[in-house]
């Protein structure tokens, strides 16, 4: 493949309004932080907690060391074994460095956040990925 | 909050060079999939069975419904017990829609990379989020 097709697909990305775009001037050899984060409510399908977690969710992008911030409900993509979509809410966020994503972990904003929506849900699991 | 926190963000972000920005221009009232993929691999810690991995992953952004493709390995973030990180490689896509995921699935340059790699991974877990 060609070295330009990934600049062809940054653009396209830009030009179609797709919410998450790579500027083609960082064409990311920089390693990049996706948290990527699932919420198990503990009231099932409640849709009042479901809200309450995605504002509060929503409410962390005052937090400054956070470049973008995504939040999510399961998609009605087909159903397959692999596809796990019992999950209430999703958060994903991208960070510059894993010292970044600590600051976040430990930022007031996020501890209240914890404090605040804690008692909606029951599990929640997180995976934090280091772009290659 | 202000309404100009959005942009502010989105601009730093653009700014800092990080590998996801949201163009401002789509503030991002159109939903948008996430697609996130955690393989394990049947050899874990097989560096060439993770590489061949990787490499395959990375050869499916020639499909043309693919936004953005972004792949990863486990971060050295803080050890906690949400944070799962016995996964090998993760994979991040994002579709405009639903039906263009389903495309995506059915494409033949996709099952012609399950069919190359599907060896190398003993499980395999996929979540669809959709933006909210």
């Amino acid at each position: 493949m060609p070295p330009f097709d990934r600049r062809v697909l940054l653009s396209s990305g830009l030009a179609a309004g797709a919410a998450l775009a790579t500027p083609a001037s960082a064409a990311s050899d920089a390693p990049v932080l996706f948290h990527q984060v699932f919420f198990w409510l503990k009231t099932p399908g409640a849709k009042a907690d479901r809200d309450q977690l995605i504002a509060g969710l929503k409410a962390l992008k005052g937090i400054e060391v956070i470049q973008q911030l995504h939040v999510g409900v399961p998609a009605s993509t087909e159903k397959r074994d692999v596809v796990d979509n019992s999950y209430d809410v999703s958060e994903l966020m991208v960070f510059k460095s894993v010292e970044d994503q600590k600051r976040y972990q430990d930022h007031p904003l996020h501890q209240k956040f914890v404090a605040d929506c804690g008692h909606l849900w029951s599990k929640v699991v997180v995976y934090d990925s280091l772009s290659v």
